[in-house]
């Protein structure tokens, strides 16, 4: 299939918005930002066998790698607009790009974003997205605004995304709960709306908890106790792996693109009722302290864990 | 090198701008746009083997990816601001990546562009850029405003990188003022702009001349015949290629960035004051007709020369 039909064949299936002046066609989209608003940017790639399996489900793809994009916008706290997208194929395959599209274009409607442009083109399986969305000035959630004393919190469950992961490379079937975690995650996009104006520090847990929460450390100049019998787990976790093991994937796994944030503890019942408005559990995982750029993981009874491993390792060994 | 330290080396060499309000190191770029004015947004991937061959030297990848992007920019008219990139890397030469900034941010201070973001991955050699600019709204230069009638000008020379890659194919030494066509083409971001007000339509040679031309055809529901012995050539084309070769090249070879635009006859002056005060060549090479959707390419004679092979291949057979 030629690039040209390619295009015209995503085209015929995107949405559209009142500030869409022009979208995909030309060599270039024309687009009307609010007038007021500032414009946050985020863009990242997913590689076939670094991020994915290259037998993921064309679908799930298309889901994720917007999500990862919405995620980023989620963490600053802004509303998602438009995104760009290029796409890298090995052949031609409009089965693969339906599916592919079926689980991106999902996504976006979900959010009302619309796909405004990119390109396609031929190479290795690669998927690159550029989101935008708008903040009112002043107001974005950045990783520089923790202040020593803040609650931290952490939306929804952590690791398992990173569970799927682990009992695919031990040639395990995957638990159903825990693999979808890993291929269709929810970028908290209205929660980082609602975070606007009451926490002091945002970011996503894409890379790990204990590796992303370090950059707020460090970018705040402030540390960071977690204290690990907090950090939420869902069932399935907890039902496959033992304690020590579920921990480790809890602190140091990444690809959940749940929400940490910081918030003044006087804000305890405002994010209750977030939570609650949301319907999306908010557990308080620790503090923000004094000892630059440093996080802690504490045990039950005080002491410090270390994880076997720091961070997180993709696909592909 | 791990990512993170991939991110700061990127981070310390990027300009800066007033209406960057936080640029690289969060999880998203936070952008002030200009009041008033439409937002236009391109997206542009190379990848390795099929747009350019692994061996390039990474200057050079830098600046093409960048080029390509700003091109598109330029074809609409716009003022280029900010862009993202996304950078995927089999694996980690820091000396490769210094050298890839080298030709990247040369370009980008030439137009007082500023990388605010982006992505660094594993994964084969791929490129992925987001630009952005500004117009003045309703201004926007687009492929649907031919008007039967209209002249068809061309700025620069055409034919030259496809010459420099025929040769590659062919396993000849590439004629250097050929190969620097192919491997540091020139956006034509002041042309862009200088035409805005004054072109009906326009697009950037990317794909050749004749599939771009067709692309403004059929989006502006006109005809387009071009005047094959007037279509300008490189004297380093018209040396190392016979005639019907050189022809071929120049109708059908893409990658050289040049700028294609639709003006009424009445804005003959116009146009020349433009290529005189940009010290650009611009040559009349056609006219728009009623013929909708077909672009012809006419000999001295008037009879339709028919090119031996349509649209442009890239790397990699």
């Amino acid at each position: 299939m030629p690039e040209f039909d390619l295009i015209a064949r995503i085209a015929q299936r995107v949405g559209s918005r009142g500030d869409v002046v022009l979208g995909i066609g030309d060599d270039a989209a024309i687009l009307q930002p609010p007038a007021g608003q500032h414009l946050v940017v985020a863009m990242d790639t997913l590689n076939a066998g670094v991020h994915f399996p290259s037998e993921t489900a064309p679908g799930d793809i298309g889901w994720k790698a917007l999500a990862v994009n919405l995620s980023d916008l989620a963490a600053m706290g802004a509303t998602p607009a438009w995104c760009t997208l290029s796409l890298s194929l090995p052949g031609s395959d409009t089965a693969w790009v339906d599916g592919f599209l079926d689980g991106f274009l999902e996504l976006a409607r979900t959010h009302g974003v619309v796909l405004v442009g990119g390109d396609t083109t031929r190479g290795p399986l690669s998927v690159c997205v550029t989101v935008h969305g708008f903040v009112a000035p002043g107001q974005a959630l950045r990783r520089d605004g923790a202040r020593v004393g803040d609650d931290v919190w952490l939306s929804g469950t952590v690791g398992d995304a990173a569970g799927a992961l682990t009992q695919w490379n031990a040639g395990q079937p995957m638990t159903a709960a825990l693999r979808d975690r890993l291929d269709r995650p929810t970028p908290r996009v209205a929660l980082g709306c609602a975070l606007v104006g009451l926490a002091d520090a945002c970011i996503d847990v894409s890379d790990g908890l204990a590796a992303d929460l370090a950059h707020v450390a460090v970018a705040s100049n402030v540390g960071i106790d977690l204290h690990c019998p907090d950090l939420p787990a869902s069932e399935a976790l907890a039902m496959a792996f033992a304690a020590q093991e579920q921990l480790r994937l809890q602190a140091t796994g990444g690809d959940d693109y749940e929400l940490c944030f910081t918030a003044p503890t006087a804000s305890r019942a405002a994010v209750a009722r977030i939570a609650s408005e949301l319907q999306l559990p908010l557990t308080r995982i620790g503090t923000v302290t004094s000892a630059a750029g440093q996080v802690r993981l504490l045990a039950a009874d005080g002491t410090e864990w270390l994880p076997p491993r720091a961070g997180y390792e993709h696909f592909a060994g």
